[in-house]
């Protein structure tokens, strides 16, 4: 058939093959007066789409497209939409679709919508499953499509949608700016927005890693402090250091969890979007005591924050530090195995070059 | 020796015969400037006491006299004592000391004082362990004792001191009052006065248990509902309902946590003043996602919070919903038996009746 009714995308046909990518059409959802069809130019590698395809995070839907670092150009728009117009570049993140009714999305806690759609994976009122970025095209509701500023390119616009504003959501709320101490846990894909982000937003920021060899990439993106947790006393010298702790590491079911509890301030929170394959580590409630600390999480973020973490990036030229690699069922193979291998990987993966692949696509 | 030099009390010699209390006297810490003599006439039995003496939090030094919610008449005041003159009824709890030069005593937060000092099982500088309050006297540092108003009996006040403050105080921090939908789950010793508490602040309470036998307790002390979460889909009914939760039970390890998560508002928070001797259950970081909740505890609270808790006890004539037992080698053995046992304890033990066993004490 082909567009507009379908789109075309790699796509992983079984969890036990997940590096196997095939060229195949997909069925789009029913075009709604607010959607958006987007001529997809460049997707972002997220710890998400491998811990779909490998199933470490349980069952998924198959065949399935996963990418959820969407940017490309308007095609096509619903008669209600306001804020794009055919031609303007646009990105789309991990959340595709909410009720946009619900107390929640009144709230602009739209990432907390019970009735949300993730950008792959999920069924749509219709019952089509929405299929992601590594591909030809994607239908979005307007809500969840963002104008690009003018001054950033594709490749660094395309990790922010969903790595960006999962950092930076939480940053901004937990208060992230001058006089606030921050530490990142886990520089990677995630964790060097973070550094970028809390640099930006005037926080001063402290690294802690388990390896040495991202200190000088750290202080290079501006964090004051990089501190090796290698060594099981690290924490002894940070006692009620910091006003919060954003981790952003998969392995957290290694962590020595109160070891990094006691340099939080009083109530501090320790603040997860990391999300390994395996549960966090058991600890009594009395871990939490002698600080008044919480341990918890979040989902992505609103399009308040989205919005607003361009336009940080955009004022201040803030650049993804990125790899890119040319979309093909080669490229992708590449990309989810370098991603699950956390292999030469500084610090986010992006797919390019969909013309070669897919054409023009006006 | 005898007091000034020591106190007598009923003392565990052995956590493997933590029933069995043996009057003996024990040195007092030297006394300062700061100092309060108090002769003792009632304690509440706090959980803590029976984890201590029981095991079940670990080592304890001994021989080892409990009791932390002390309530007696000063008899000798230092001399830079300026809040409490000799005569005066007044309070201990579960703190007696903190450096009070610290950022975080200079922040009111002295509970998180890496110098404070445990009422008893600690250390203090001249080498003395703390003794508590199942005894004749007890030696308390001015700003960890509160003078007690004069419409509230000593029985009344005497859990309040650890009970009443640690629930007090995440109330007052997590926001109870108007138009905040509160939900007090473990309705115990501690749990009844977060009721208490949630209601006196103005809040909507909600009351989850796993049994429904306390359903009309609750209800008349003020509670809008009852919830039996025995039923594994009792959570369903309330999605997003609750701006936070206090868990005031000890047996968290056997909760379905994500269910509890549910029913938070987002960000909301499940606050933890329940310490069990088992841990809690092991959770992934995705458990916190679907409203980016968090989990987190807080130990006792500050004296601005004991002095304000006091005022509102006395002004709005909140009661302790108590039993008594009369001090000997056996109440004591009673009380931590009925407390373990969580067997006819509603809602807390006071020992009283010092005078029998210790005399007048002026």
């Amino acid at each position: 058939m082909g567009y507009p009714e379908t789109a075309t995308g790699f796509m992983v046909n079984s969890q036990k093959e997940w590096t196997k990518f095939e060229k195949k059409e997909f069925p789009l959802k029913t075009f709604g007066d607010r959607d958006i069809d987007i001529a997809i130019d460049a997707c972002g590698v997220c710890g998400s789409d491998v811990h779909t395809i490998s199933g470490g995070w349980g069952d998924a839907p198959m065949p399935l497209c996963v990418g959820h670092e969407v940017i490309g150009r308007a095609i096509k728009v619903g008669k209600d939409v306001k804020t794009v117009k055919v031609g303007d570049r646009v990105g789309v993140g991990a959340q595709i679709q909410a009720d946009l009714t619900c107390d929640n999305c009144k709230a602009d806690q739209e990432n907390y919508c019970p009735n949300a759609v993730d950008t792959y994976g999920a069924k749509y009122e219709d019952g089509i499953l929405s299929q992601g970025g590594y591909s030809s095209h994607m239908r979005a509701h307007e809500y969840f499509t963002f104008k690009i500023p003018d001054n950033m390119t594709n490749e660094d616009a395309a990790p922010m949608m969903c790595a960006g504003l999962t950092t930076y959501s939480p940053l901004v709320r937990l208060g992230a700016g001058p006089g606030k101490k921050v530490a990142i846990v886990g520089m990677g894909g995630l964790g060097h927005y973070a550094v970028l982000w809390a640099v930006a937003l005037g926080a001063e920021v402290t690294v802690l890693s388990h390896s040495p060899n991202k200190k000088d990439d750290a202080l290079k993106m501006g964090a004051k402090e990089f501190v090796v947790t290698n060594d099981k006393d690290w924490h002894k010298k940070y006692p009620f250091a910091f006003d919060f702790i954003l981790n952003c590491a998969d392995a957290t079911h290694k962590f020595d969890l109160p070891a990094y509890f006691s340099t939080l301030k009083v109530m501090g929170k320790f603040h997860n979007v990391g999300f390994g394959d395996e549960p966090l580590p058991r600890i009594p409630a009395q871990a939490f005591a002698p600080n008044g600390c919480y341990i918890g999480a979040s989902h992505i973020g609103n399009r308040p924050e989205m919005l607003a973490m361009l336009d940080l990036a955009s004022k201040q030229e803030i650049h993804s530090w990125i790899d890119k690699v040319d979309i093909s069922a080669e490229g992708c193979k590449e990309v989810v195995e370098r991603v699950y291998n956390n292999k030469d990987v500084r610090y986010r993966l992006v797919l390019t070059n969909f013309d070669a692949q897919f054409g023009k696509r006006a």
